[in-house]
């Protein structure tokens, strides 16, 4: 196994997460394809819409025939037909000539404006008063306005939004290539972790991070599947990295936050081939004991045993893994993860790594402002009070009170 | 049917929401209840920790043992033994004695404080040198530091995120009820609209809000079931409306922007007993037409039929009654919804409605800067384009560039 045996920044990872490529695709019907990635460019064959249509219920006319027309001076047209909703009609208007039309119909050959039908009355059953002049295009949407033929629509390495079904429906798009969603093995570990059925013994503790970590990847769009709860010996973590491997893109193990049981977990990821060490610790608090390696090309992440260092870790470094896996291009913008806000009090820092704060947020005057909570890295319920984590740089020594700082949302 | 034929304003109709009530709950393995909303405020039988536990690699002492040692002027202590991870041990130290310990591990009767290995040296096979003073409780969390017997550790109405379900875990609850996901019935209408797989004749257009809104109803964590395309005839709405009742918690009826069909949406609704009409015009735009109704007790939304305007609809008012029927509670904090944006150029409003102005986002210096995106409420491409919607509230005369101003996200 090559590694680098030092601890390093966020930002360096980061830079070597790159490595990993994104799993396989499938096509499936729209519908199924909700908050899913998009693994091909969208082109339209269509222009959108197919025909000139009428934004409101009124009367398709000449925009000329209403020229300088007003309430007390109106312009006579004569009606030479209706078309229906849904349906066509090969009438051409003459100057003069009138069609009735419906919100969302077909705009008649030879128009090019509707009058509202608030704007005009009828003079008898073949005539009408328009009240309104129009400029061209008032009141109607070209053929093609919306979307050209040919054009690229949406691109690959897009999360699939409302919107972007929408349009998918409106050009006749019914099935579409997404990325799989990424299967991420997770395996507990550690003597004292049991499963949350279990009745404790004195000095045991319920596995807390199986369920945090299952939920963060249902989050990022992963399939979280289990492998159990490894002891602390050599055979059993070997064995679930093994089945884990088999079946997932990506592992994740907790426990290891104690010197013994990282050694352990360093022995073992020795003894697979075609492992490569990409990181040893991490300057981040909590949780600088992060283990990330590359076997045969997946991504394994070893985290802390502390619920909150273990939380943190995967926020950063287990998130953008499962995005670069789930084929999630590093354009697509996804605001809402973060938020700006203000500190409370001074919280102190030490330059040289990042810290990330638990901390509640408050809304007041339409700012936000970020309280911090202290506790220990073991305390799930300093995370369950928590609304985010503020983040304080590598080379800050703390924030002062007031001061504005990104928090990443929880 | 009983109504109230008059343009609301958004606020106005908010008020009217909470008369709807939550649908029934279940109980589920924690495991499945990610991104769920408790039905139950969640009450904690044991303290967690649930024994002493140190936080780091180390020796349980007495921390008066260590007062005023240093590098150069060490404490000498006995070991007595060693507690491995997941184990209990009886045996309490005392004045001059040591344990080892693990992180995680317990903290034995008659220790408060933890050296860290660090600070130790071995004198011999049963004695240990310390060279760290240690304040009482240094290193080690006491047994209900996290969370007390009897505690109210979460609350019924909130969504469930990764670290409510490590508490759940953490506190032995395996099994916990939740609110049901609400169905939402959806129907087309229009004689224009058809399906997405067939071949459109001129004048018919691809029914896309089947898409957006189904879409938003899984957002929102609701079932979204289609009852098909109803053409602008009484019976055929009727009809669906009728099936959508039995099988759904909540109906959403698209198209129906245009003058008839909304009269039509009006006298089928007014054919059902015990219906009472809620809203009928609400001051929005776009979105104006929008009817709201209450059917022996469940919602009904008309929602216009042109995609802009359905999608900002159906975020203003469908959102919040699904979430209503979810039993989220409005105490809950849903930090990331929205965001502040300053608006890059001037954006004209008319006092007396609410403008919602798609947006694409920018950020840049650590400030969102929203582009307006103008574009026709037919046009679909605008709010692909778009990140978000930008408010302009009803006594507004519009925003002038770099004013700022709350952004929903899309």
């Amino acid at each position: 196994m090559k590694g680098f045996f030092k601890v390093q920044t966020p930002d360096e990872l980061y830079q070597k997460l790159n490595r990993f490529k994104p799993v396989a695709t499938e096509e499936v019907n729209i519908e199924e394809s909700f908050d899913r990635v998009l693994s091909e460019d969208i082109v339209s064959s269509i222009p959108l819409p197919e025909f000139p249509r009428s934004t409101v219920d009124g009367f398709a006319v000449k925009a000329k025939d209403t020229f300088g027309v007003s309430e007390g001076n109106p312009a006579l047209l004569r009606v030479v037909g209706e078309i229906p909703m849904g349906k066509v009609s090969d009438i051409e208007i003459r100057e003069g000539e009138t069609i009735k039309v419906s919100t969302g119909g077909m705009v008649p050959k030879g128009a090019d404006a509707v009058e509202m039908v608030e704007y005009t009355e009828w003079v008898d059953s073949q005539n009408l008063h328009v009240f309104k002049a129009l400029a061209p295009l008032e009141n109607m949407i070209q053929g093609g306005e919306d979307v050209r033929p040919g054009e690229i629509v949406l691109r690959a390495g897009q999360r699939i939004r409302p919107q972007d079904l929408g349009l998918m429906a409106g050009i006749g798009k019914s099935r579409v290539r997404i990325f799989l969603r990424p299967r991420v093995g997770i395996i507990s570990s550690g003597d004292e972790i049991i499963p949350v059925e279990s009745f404790t013994n004195p000095g045991e503790i319920r596995d807390m991070n199986r369920y945090t970590i299952s939920a963060m990847v249902k989050e990022t769009g992963g399939i979280p599947c289990f492998f159990g709860i490894a002891r602390d010996r050599f055979e059993q973590i070997k064995e679930r990295l093994e089945s884990g491997l088999r079946e997932s893109d990506m592992l994740v193990i907790t426990g290891g936050s104690s010197v013994g049981m990282l050694d352990l977990t360093l022995d073992v990821l020795q003894s697979f081939p075609e492992t490569e060490l990409i990181a040893h610790g991490v300057s981040v608090r909590p949780g600088k004991p992060t283990l990330l390696a590359d076997i045969s090309g997946k991504p394994f992440l070893g985290l802390p045993g502390h619920p909150v260092s273990a939380m943190v870790i995967f926020h950063l470094f287990g998130k953008p893994l499962l995005e670069i896996l789930s084929g999630l291009s590093k354009n697509g913008n996804e605001y809402g993860k973060t938020l700006r806000a203000k500190a409370s009090r001074n919280i102190p820092s030490v330059p040289g790594r990042e810290d990330y704060i638990r901390v509640k947020l408050e809304k007041r005057d339409g700012i936000f402002w970020a309280h911090p909570i202290f506790g220990k890295s073991g305390s799930i319920s300093s995370l369950v009070n928590a609304d985010g984590l503020m983040k304080i740089g590598i080379n800050e020594e703390g924030i002062v009170e007031g001061e504005e700082a990104e928090v990443i949302l929880l």
